[in-house]
């Protein structure tokens, strides 16, 4: 037992008091774990496109105030009542996608999403419809089920996932989300059990999940990986992932005059490609994404998050004409059951994590990390949480 | 060899002049099978709803004067140069969807789409780019490859399939679309190589693929069974075909204010169908079965042909939750290589075929056929090619 357990902890977090306004450093107070529940001191927190949504206020299932942040690893400090599956100074990955391994869906074999504990979850409370987060008198709300930019976070114990204490947790936490995301839409999501050896794949957008959709095809040994981005600096990040070609839609060299996006993908592979991934959140991306699918069974993956009230549309022959559209949320991945191996394959060099740190900050940097987000030249930006 | 052969054929045939008129039966030339073309005279054809749509002018790829017809049984009269695959006198169905087994769509083990006539076939011609129907001194355009209006017409050899002569052609006919469309979707599209045991399935539209579709369902011993129409009098025939419920969109009682189809199936079947089917290729039907997916897993099928122009929308969310959106065109079957076994599965009392025919005409009732289709009480019209 750590001397903090069975008593509040007060530690420093970034709390979002309302929408479109920067985080702002507090003491807040972090309650004692519940039945069920783990407290995690949190070591580093990736920053992710997601957080920076939610707290733009342009997600309508945003609320505030609250503690977002959903790519974190960190120590477990304590656990409350018939914990079993992580102790007291284990090492642990917190999961914004649970795993509980008794609900429909986790039972199902057929889907990484897990119901248990989804409703309360989306309201941005604890299982039992409370908070542990307090802050000037007022409960905060928590995100995703992780809140990982507190130096101490309230989880289900489904919600997060003990890992190899070998591994840093400033690489790990980034296995907490878009790395993840990305390399397992790649090897497990797509077609059946992922990517075939020779497949044609193309990814629309070379962030840190494209680039990690990369990853996987270069696993899979895919015969040819296009990037598709519109930041041409994009090209040598592609390049040093595995990609083989790169094309800018905006660029009048790489996409002629009455040519589209789709109908350049699709010469450019005898009829389209094996598989598609978006990662943009565009929809229109979407779109292009599923009509460069090779006809007969080309099959398009959508990973990106698009903006609230937005809708994918085609023709409904581009279906029917054996184009398959489908999407996963956190790359298919079974966080408890399939975390352990993908840590294993990063410390085997299998898998790149280093490569995209590009930015680290303090907790008291913070807002200067979702600035640097939006900057071509940043894949991720790593908190580290110990220091304010 | 017959008499006829190695000379053209002057024979009856029913000729859409222009778009929107009632066809005309007329004396048309039929010219000989050039080399990999077979003459055939045609017994016995069904009327479908992709012949009225074209007819109708409203298909922006349909082009007059032409025969349409595709759904069509008979004998071979004659065959071209190095034809090997049927013979005189062999009992074959026109294929809409050919099968050359040499292409790259036929060789890829992954769809029944075969890409060698593709574009001759669109543009209504042979695949040397001329016609063999010929009347009042004119071209007539061929129409799917098949043409089957005519009492005698021209196909390429990868367009047509033997079948056991045992089999009436007055029920075989249909194999060459709708029955197989639908039954094929269920039995070879849907999921990975059919329906599951135990799943649970919704069809959209009981017409003749609708129907089909069931009993595709029922071979694969599905649980549930539910079909979505909004013509009532389709509930004897559903529940005939085995359907298990049966829900009318229209119907205040069925679906209640405030619901929506997909919330209703949705709620009947605990979080959504395994397999949804759209049957009536109307865009907004098409959504509804997406969402009335199971989150996770489920899977909508497109089996309709929408009107041109029209497209499909959803907020992606639906896919990165886990729906899947595809579709097929004549049920993903390969009409050359699994054609035998449907007739089979006919012949053994393993697929009703006979039921489906409601109407019956000879030749010149044929426009009668297309106004009787309209009707909520015809599934199949069965036209009788030698009685004028």
């Amino acid at each position: 037992m750590s001397d903090t357990a069975g008593k509040p902890i007060t530690c420093k977090a970034a709390v979002a008091w309302e929408a479109g306004k920067d985080l702002v450093i507090e003491d807040v107070e972090v309650g004692v774990p519940q039945a069920g529940e783990v407290r995690i001191k949190i070591d580093y927190t990736g920053v992710c496109h997601t957080d920076a949504y939610m707290l733009s206020g342009k997600d309508p299932e945003g609320a505030f105030p609250v503690i977002a942040g959903h790519e974190g690893a960190g120590i477990v400090e304590s656990v409350g009542e018939g914990v079993t599956s992580v102790a007291v100074g284990d090492t642990v990955v917190a999961l914004y996608t649970p795993e509980c391994k008794e609900c429909k869906f986790c039972k199902s074999g057929k889907t990484n999403l897990c119901g248990k504990i989804r409703a309360t979850q989306g309201k941005g409370v604890m299982p039992d419809g409370t908070s542990r987060f307090k802050c000037k008198g007022k409960d905060l709300l928590h995100f995703m089920g992780t809140s990982t930019f507190s130096q101490y976070t309230v989880v289900a114990d489904i919600s997060c996932v003990k890992v190899t204490d070998k591994a840093p947790t400033d690489r790990t936490c980034l296995l907490g989300c878009g790395i993840t995301t990305g390399y397992g839409a790649a090897v497990i999501s797509a077609g059946n059990g992922g990517i075939e050896e020779g497949a044609t794949v193309a990814v629309f957008g070379a962030g840190c999940v494209g680039l990690s959709v990369i990853q996987g095809a270069v696993a899979r040994k895919a015969s040819k990986i296009i990037v598709v981005d519109v930041n041409d600096s994009k090209k040598e990040w592609s390049f040093k992932f595995g990609a083989t070609d790169f094309v800018n839609p905006t660029s009048k060299t790489d996409v002629k005059e009455g040519e589209t996006i789709q109908s350049k993908l699709v010469e450019m592979t005898d009829g389209g490609l094996d598989y598609t991934f978006d990662c943009t959140g565009n929809v229109n991306v979407m779109r292009s994404a599923l009509e460069a699918c090779h006809k007969g069974w080309g099959e398009s993956i959508i990973i990106g998050v698009a903006a609230a009230g937005q809708e994918i549309s085609t023709r409904p022959f581009q279906l029917v004409t054996g184009r398959r559209w489908k999407g996963c949320a956190f790359g298919g991945v079974k966080g408890r059951t399939q975390m352990g191996g993908l840590v294993d394959d990063y410390m085997n060099g299998k898998l790149k994590v280093d490569e995209f740190i590009t930015h680290r900050q303090n907790l008291g940097g913070i807002n200067q990390a979702f600035h640097d987000m939006h900057d071509g030249d940043c894949i991720r930006c790593v908190v580290d949480m110990k220091k304010v």
